[in-house]
């Protein structure tokens, strides 16, 4: 925890009010009464910071973070690479990203440079460093935030122009080494695609190639990397005069970047939750979501990390964006922590007056001052989370179970022409967490590059492509009594997207043999038994056959396979690997898990069962403190009955035998 | 009334025909027949008026002038420049569009000009010109239309070339001054978009800006502004040996041209009206639509306007496009004048064999000569308003009401993000303006510039943009007695689109304080009472405050706004003002405005509450003459009952009591 | 039928796997399990044949020749340039075509050349050239396969290169001779679009002209007359050494390409066939789409096709791809021979590992090697078919109906801004097509320039466009006794797109003058009451009158034109016509066609009604034999009652009275 306390603030943009003296000093007696300890400045203030080329105005900003630390208002400074001067665009356009079209941009927007381009890299170079020798040492910048959301530019995350082109060749023939190899790798003399010469290599483009899969998932990777250089080349320039921890925010599932990559440039993983709150009245698919966007963060180190942006109420961006109900804000900020975030932070402080964020939520409206119910919900959180900071210092959690989510995996299962179109790989590991978020039971979720020797459980849904090491690591966690749980579709390609041939890597571990997957149309419904329910095979319907001394748990009803298997269980070693050879649904999958969970020997940190629309985490620490943290996305009062004796960490309450939470309520106990 | 005369008859294409001599007898003789005394020439004509670049052939023209001038037709004479000659594109390739994604058009379709370029104004200059020295002071020409439906192009009405770039930046100099005033009100510090040279500004463009909605606003007005100039530059030109008056054609809610704008350049207001007849069963919201663009149409100048186009039967370019069902062309035609046209025309007279528009509907089908029933429709037309000239010479409608329709203001609510991504102004505006037509009680449609002082009442529904000067006028206006209905998300911006701090700036007027605004899911329903009913809250629902003395009339029934207000009246001075903070649906606008017409004290012409499907009109002269106009849009009869005596100002009989109304009728009465 | 015996084989690319020997060596073994006979070589093998520009490197291939030769495997040679290699595009980029956008593709996919490109027919040409004096009189080499799927290009069907944009002007300087004659067969002066220099014209394209229907149908006719003359350079080129016979490979109603003209330039038509099984529970529609493709492929040579493409079981590039259930890859296989296919070849032996196309069904997958399903079914079929040989050499079926399908008629009927969008030429003859398939009654599919004459009975569903001498060759035809069936929206139009004026071209035959034409909405449905039910006239209802002497079947019921004609029949010479006035369903159609059926005095093969699901056809030899096929597309058997005596032609059994057939079971009787 940074300074033993959480973070309670956000992003404060005062360059937009500069010329309204009034208001800033408004903002900081605000920021008080909100029980803000801490802004970020600089994202977006480029134009400000250097109003033309090579001189540098970091005098009102300076001047901002003093008058902060004067209130014990603490710091984190972002380079401000995220949005682009007119000055450099229009002298130098080759830094603005070119479409997969091959058209440059034109100036605006955010998000619009090159990651390649060398006069970018030199001209942020040079800010960067200037702003570690002014502000790297300040007493209360205590965190570096490197440029914004990268590749969340408002096209496809890559840039296709010739520098990129060539750094993209470049980066092949290190992989490859030879064209022959290439070739191979990506399946070349499939409709006469053999490379002769690497500059035959463009990326991929609407006008040009999409059917070599193989290019497609190295031109993702390349753009990960080229990313990760990009701000490990910032972070070296910060780095000039400053020792400061550096972290940049990552987003909700974001496709474009393998964060499990980039993440390793950073001290600190930071992201940015915007959950639907309200899109219905049934939250629990919204809360699940967040839940393991929070605990992905948190896996990535194993360590807490920051909650950087969130909405004090309502976002500008959606087709419809509700209001956060009475309660939503405290909750959603809570569960931010119970799943390991040491911070809750805004975008923003105060609204801007115009351009395209104008009406995205603010601690500050335009109009009403801090007489609003935002302002005094996010001072509630603010007082609330003073409170915590000595309770939960050290503590993260420790979860038993894994989830696989690899973004390798995503790329590949998404892009291939197959049985379907429209496979949802996110949809379907949300499918799994959701199992265990109903249960209680908190999973970390890793890549398939992960340790897995320290887990009980680990679930791997439509695990398509098998990276080099992966099948020996799973087969070697079952083997020392781990419980793998897969699914149909999986193991069908190596890491070049090349099918396997012969047999499937994990055949001996899974104890199935796949030989044909339908997709069957809508009319074509199956469905098999299970537990006490009979449940829907959905869209994707795989035919296996059981090896000898493989468990058939549950076989298809109808078509002409019914009576083939849909659930199996294989002992495999010490351990036990399940396979789920069909699309399932909440209903299964649920009453499935009971069985898993059981088999791995893991209960919720309450041990009982719980109503629905809620879940539990326990955050520990080394030293033995656990919290248990129950959180209620109910919006009406629910009743958990047959626990322990537990005390509630705030109110020094306690409870035994059962506890009443309130509508959007989170407690804590220990 | 151009020579004391109802115009009836249309676009006129003979140069399609100029091989088939018998056919232009034939043309002539059946005009006669369909009682048509007034045509349009010309509007497509360049190529054949100026087949190579210099040489104008206007002998065909001239020939066909006269022999309609001998058979008292009179000719609405039109200037080329709505399709450009292939010799011009070819030469000149600068004259031709440049779309939003900086391609330039290639040569084809119509509207392909670019307003800026100087060669196209030059060409078209030199042909306007020769055209009025020709035929300026010919005996049956009697009016300018200048080129074609401006800005009606199939892409956006902009041209992006470079010529328009520097256009643009001109118009913004002239309009900022300085670079710190354009960036102060394009609030140019968010995401670093400051510009420090003028050359730095582009208009939007998706590959480009499209988040700085100060630049959109500018570029629409701009647009408007440069088509304004070109219709100016066209009049010009043909005001060299002529001084007939000028038009140009509008259309139904174009958004791409501000007309109120436009129209200052224009002797006379005429538009284009196809409306979707039969799109259901129940046609009131079409004819609902219908009407409110008559009405905008009269109100730019308070004077009648022209139907320059309508479809003598069925359209060409909508997914599917019914045939007039009988009766309803007659209705139709009588809905423009009981709104104050003095025409009816067509588009067109004979149907082309060929291209684009050769199934729309014309007077003359392909086959079957006059023997068809749109020929003997409209010859009914023509015979009906043979005897209305008289009856109706002088008169125009004179409402004492006003909806505010503003085009600033369209563009501004329906780019931003904000609560809804979805938001339809036009939407809105015809919601109120449906209450008003089902009341038989018409408004006037104007812009946020008019002198709101005739009026007793003025609607502003989603009134987002306050213009300056805008809430003085309503203050003045509400002040002094006037009744000013209002709704959710009103004053929120000024004319640059930056947000008004502190204070909504009508708060004093209005009696209440905005604090938040919901744009709920579908699953969150809310509703309120007002009246004998309960009715939604839609999709919109602000959240406010009554300041004292304000009467709440409705609050919310759910959710955590329970409660607050939904519907208040606050007067003041002499007036008052009522706020309608959520989105309503008809049946709550009908109840409301019932009441708000009682409150401003207006009627309709009859005195009397009208079934559905019926309304009222009336056009009065100077001099005292009144006629009531009763429209039936039900295609069954309808009973109005309780009215007074009048006489059927075409039969002369007398009603007294009660009138019924054949299906798709409509009678006039005194 | 080549070699007196059915193909039975598929695309075998061998080039993916030469690093693999044992693979090549499996694949024979294998095939001769499968009773494959042919395979085709060489489709994208161009990368791998010419490594390098001028080098050829064909000893792989002459080697598997050879080894399929000794397993008496035969090899249908295809020429490589249906993918070019890369060396090719980065030579010579203007081999690659040009977007309607006017953007030039990128290298990569497939069909990514340019038509006219000189460097691309040279390129090609030499190598077919060497392909022909390598293979071109090797004994197992029988038939030469024309480059692929011609026109299957990701964008549309042609390129707008400046290369085409000339060759285009020449095409019409061919045909038009002169501007005056061009301009007045588009209707140039609509719009000002008078050509004064043929240097003006260029091709359809969004940012340019689309409004031209000539233009428009001339471009798509200049397509495929480049696209023929390109497969005619590349036959010349094989039979420099060779006198084998030519084919290319058709798909589905593709719209590109006019397949009646480009067939001229073949030996054998032969297509590739995925139809949609298991779409939905009710095969019928895909099997009567499947089964006119079939016959339209026989009706351009009025000879046996080939089965060029098939899919052993799944495809990959539908949005779900259904396993093809136990019986269906037989009765589909048949199906192609009971419409007239000597051959069922399938895309593709063996999967690959990578790229677009791994997941394309084809009889080897992955894994499991011949141990799957699909492997077992496709064996089967393979031995069904070396015992059909005999029995149907020399046969070909020789219906007594034609429908007329035409790409003209297609291109412009669709292309109109007229009284729907949507119209879907496609829909409605296979809505026709229906009618036939479910009474037993096969038909020809031939354009409008065929010879009529040996017909009884020929339909013609949506006949917008009249072709030159179409409605001579029509009134002929009934004259001489035939049975002639047409609908609404039929003659509008000559071969420009240029409407009919005065009477429709066949007013005598058909006995009715056609006045308006009504595209009602959803809510206006209308009727008709015809034989023993009433029926819906659907989105186009036409508003005839019946001359004298016309025998008016039906009459709308209502809307304003109720009492007007839907069905009339009017005697003309010995023959009779029926017109069918408004959109109809399959309950209509079937009854309608029974009586028209027997009208024209024509049966199907059984002479018996058939249940649903159930067709029938029948190929004759000039010989006299003759053979029933009866396919059941139920997946549950049926029962087919008051056939005559009949003996399976494979089992031998004996049918009389009734006979059963399994689900999804094809039987062959005589």
């Amino acid at each position: 925890m940074l300074g033993g306390h959480f973070l309670h603030g956000g992003d404060y943009n005062p360059e937009q009010w500069l010329d309204c003296p009034e208001i800033l000093e408004e903002d900081i007696r605000l920021m008080k009464k909100a029980r803000v300890n801490c802004v970020t400045l600089g994202v977006f203030s480029w134009a400000v910071l250097e109003p033309e080329e090579g001189r540098y105005d970091f005098d009102w900003l300076e001047e901002i973070i003093d008058r902060l630390g004067k209130e014990k208002i603490q710091v984190i400074l972002a380079t401000p690479s995220g949005a682009m001067p007119h000055w450099l665009t229009q002298k130098y356009p080759e830094t603005m990203q070119v479409g997969a079209d091959g058209k440059r941009n034109l100036p605006g927007k955010r998000h619009n440079f090159c990651y390649t381009s060398p006069v970018m890299r030199e001209k942020i170079r040079l800010l960067d460093t200037a702003l570690s020798e002014r502000f790297g040492r300040k007493e209360n910048v205590i965190l570096w935030h490197i440029s914004n959301e990268f590749g969340g530019n408002f096209g496809d995350s890559t840039c296709h122009c010739e520098h990129c082109q060539k750094a993209f060749r470049e980066w092949l023939k290190e992989r490859y080494g030879t064209l022959g190899e290439l070739n191979r790798a990506w399946w070349g003399r499939f409709w006469s695609h053999v490379y002769t010469d690497w500059e035959q290599i463009h990326s991929p483009a609407p006008h040009g190639e999409w059917t070599m899969t193989g290019l497609e998932l190295d031109w993702r990777r390349f753009s990960t990397e080229q990313i990760s250089d990009f701000c490990a080349h910032e972070i070296h320039a910060v780095r000039t005069h400053s020792d400061l921890p550096v972290t940049t925010n990552f987003m909700d599932f974001f496709k474009g970047l393998d964060y499990n990559r980039l993440q390793k440039e950073l001290d600190i993983v930071s992201w940015d939750n915007y959950p639907f709150w309200h899109e219905r009245k049934d939250e629990v698919p919204v809360a699940v979501r967040a839940a393991a966007n929070h605990s992905m963060m948190r896996s990535m180190k194993k360590k807490p990390f920051l909650l950087m942006e969130s909405a004090p109420s309502q976002i500008n961006w959606r087709k419809n964006n509700p209001l956060k109900r009475p309660g939503m804000h405290m909750l959603s900020s809570m569960q931010a922590v119970a799943h390991g975030s040491d911070s809750v932070q805004y975008f923003q402080w105060r609204k801007g007056r115009g351009a395209y964020e104008k009406f995205h939520g603010a601690v500050l409206d335009h109009k009403n001052g801090s007489d609003t119910r935002t302002f005094r919900e996010v001072t509630e959180v603010g007082a609330r989370l003073e409170h915590l900071g000595e309770l939960l210092d050290g503590t993260v959690n420790r979860p038993k179970a894994a989830v696989i989510f690899d973004w390798e995996n995503w790329w590949a299962a998404e892009h291939i022409t197959g049985p379907r179109m429209d496979l949802d790989y996110v949809d379907r590991v949300l499918a799994h967490c959701r199992a265990f978020w109903e249960a209680g039971i908190e999973a970390d979720i890793v890549s398939m590059d992960a340790d897995l020797s320290g887990y009980r459980l680990v679930a791997a849904p439509m695990n398509y492509m098998y990276k080099s090491g992966y099948a020996e690591r799973v087969r070697e966690f079952v083997s020392a009594g781990g419980v793998y749980v897969t699914t149909y579709f999986s193991g069908v390609v190596d890491e070049h997207d090349l099918c396997f041939t012969g047999h499937h890597p994990l055949e001996d571990v899974l104890g199935v043999i796949q030989e044909e997957i339908d997709a069957p149309s809508e009319e074509f419904e199956n469905s098999f038994c299970y537990g006490d329910g009979t449940w829907p095979a959905g869209r994707m319907c795989e035919i296996v056959r059981a090896k000898d001394g493989t468990d058939v748990l549950s076989v298809y009803e109808k078509d002409f396979y019914a009576g083939c298997p849909v659930v199996t269980k294989n002992r495999y070693g010490n351990g036990a690997a399940y396979y789920v050879a069909a699309e399932t649904d909440r209903g299964f999958l649920n009453a499935f898990y009971r069985n898993v969970f059981e088999q791995a020997g893991i209960k919720n940190a309450l041990g009982v069962s719980l109503p629905y629309g809620v879940t539990v985490t326990e955050r520990c620490a080394e030293d033995g403190r656990r919290v248990i943290f129950i959180m209620n996305f109910k919006n009406e009062p629910v009743l958990i009955s047959g626990i322990g004796r537990y005390e509630d960490a705030e109110s020094k309450e306690v409870y035994e035998g059962e506890i009443e939470l309130e509508a959007f309520q989170c407690i804590l106990l220990r």
